[in-house]
């Protein structure tokens, strides 16, 4: 599916035209768990996890049979800086180890029957140093939103957004400190594990970032474009791309919730389709996630980004999926009760 | 594999003579985990379980293949104190519905590929009403405990153990009250969702419970015949006879947690090769998870019973298993750092 945007502003335009959950398949599905043997709310978060995820497939008693990983790399100016534990050729050497089917991604994407692709924007052009100015032109990151729109597929019932990116925790970092204020502080962590004075050219780096680039406070999408990487961009053009096909989605980390948010702060609603799927370990994700309102479903002190706690999830929505789809009423078992 | 005890001081003794865990294969495994194409530490807790699960397996680079879900399904004397907010009858109605496939447990069963077998203990023989007396004589006890320890599959290489059993959250606060002290308060909930009023009563039958079974105070086994119930011995005999046959366990909920306690502290250090699968929303599993130092893979306000928490906890572990012997070293990746 063709992205139907080329400019920013198109981009806006779509997300103000995205598709609302059927909410005859959502009512359906909750008269259908109510009829299920086991006591009524037995079965927790499960229960609703399972009708969120019929409305958004139209149907009361879906299956979750295809999901879908994509991990979005990209490369960073802002490393000049020295805000990562790790060499900037790591971006490229982990993009062959996902082809070579060698990383966390890899197994938990088999484990959970989600099929994995893996898409390199340009690593080797790097996003300009946003402690001088915008990271990418708004051509370069409709690009990326385009890359990431067009990448899910459109025979997917679930979406798993992942990343790859030397740097990116710091972009994410800055991205949500001009998404929802507050102090550099209060969204820089460690990332793949920076020591302390890592850790203050991270906060010096993301308030020299929005000092340089002034508009991004002023809209969420000049943010993205100011402050993001191509695959932060891609990421939120996924996840738009997958409302647009009303496949659910579940969220990773940091970096993924900091693209997710960028959608949300253009167009409130813009996440109903979208699911938090675990809280990192990361500073600063937990205080994202209730920015957007969003429960995580695993809290396991995971911090490896590529979608992995996301990924992980999928356990869960299929779980709960199944339980929906598969159990007997209190009628067809000849159950007492209910 | 006979059980190896035809008295409650056999089964103590048993509890006493219980294999360790192989330090060598999880020494590798900590080795090898260190090797790994990702941060240290940056797949937080799967990091601690795949080596936990080494050790239990003797294998640093371990599969996790075989799981095994047993349903133990007993009746309760203590039905008779209306503390239940459905009839006795439901739990053979119940295990008609595990064998149909019905369940929500069959389905995360499925979901997770696990073998599930179900096992009826006596269903038209429910236990005495622990208000008058002891639920189970010694006799019935060690029966019940010998039927779960031989339905451990020596085949398997993960138990999960749920129960079925109308009135069983109240013998599983008698039990824990027994255990670990404090008022019946603290260890009784809703169950499948009794009332005000119904709640009262589980607690004053509780509380007829401990006075008319004074014994149970002084020892672990004790408690477990006095107080417990077939389904309940039999879940500690399965993790008993698990641990002999060096198979991990997760734990499901409250009342899966009240039978893995009795073998704690009858022999402190008997559940080290198990692992809490989730947090019940049912009162007094936080506490029993804290007194037995387990912290929950899940927390998902689940509440059903019949393993259905831990089986949702398998794919955790699967995950974690998955992702350290499946994952490519630095060296193996070319990948720099490390």
């Amino acid at each position: 599916m063709t992205a139907p945007f080329s400019t920013l502003d198109d981009f806006r335009a779509t997300l103000s035209q995205m598709p609302a959950p059927d909410t005859a398949a959502r009512d359906g599905a909750a008269a259908r768990n109510a009829q299920l043997t086991k006591p009524p709310g037995a079965l927790g978060r499960l229960e609703d996890l399972a009708q969120w995820y019929a409305g958004w497939r139209g149907d009361a008693r879906p299956a979750l049979a295809h999901p879908q990983v994509i991990v979005f790399a990209g490369n960073h100016g802002v490393v000049a800086q020295g805000v990562s534990a790790f060499p900037a050729e790591v971006t490229v050497q982990m993009v062959a180890n996902f082809e070579a089917g060698g990383a966390a991604i890899n197994q938990l994407a088999q484990a959970f029957g989600a099929t994995l692709s893996v898409q390199s924007l340009e690593l080797d052009r790097p996003t300009a140093d946003v402690t001088r100015g915008p990271a990418m032109s708004e051509a370069e990151c409709v690009a990326a939103l385009a890359r990431g729109w067009e990448a899910v597929d459109a025979g997917a019932d679930l979406l798993v957004t992942g990343e790859m990116g030397i740097g990116n925790t710091t972009s994410a970092a800055a991205l949500a400190l001009a998404l929802f204020g507050g102090e550099a502080g209060d969204w820089v962590g460690r990332g793949t594990g920076v020591d302390d004075a890592g850790l203050a050219r991270k906060r010096a780096a993301v308030e020299a970032g929005l000092r340089a680039n002034p508009a991004a406070a002023d809209d969420p999408l000049q943010a993205l474009a100011a402050l993001g990487g191509r695959e932060i961009a891609a990421m939120a053009g996924a996840i738009a791309g997958a409302r647009a096909r009303l496949v659910p989605v579940i969220l990773d980390g940091f970096i993924c919730t900091s693209a997710a948010a960028v959608l949300e702060r253009a167009q409130a609603g813009a996440l109903d389709h979208a699911v938090a799927g675990h809280m990192s370990a990361e500073a600063g994700h937990g205080r994202l996630l209730q920015a957007l309102g969003k429960v995580p479903l695993l809290s396991l002190g995971m911090r490896l980004g590529e979608g992995t706690g996301a990924a992980l999830a999928i356990g869960v929505l299929k779980g709960a999926v199944a339980c929906h789809s598969g159990m007997a009423t209190f009628a067809e078992a000849g159950v007492s009760g209910g």
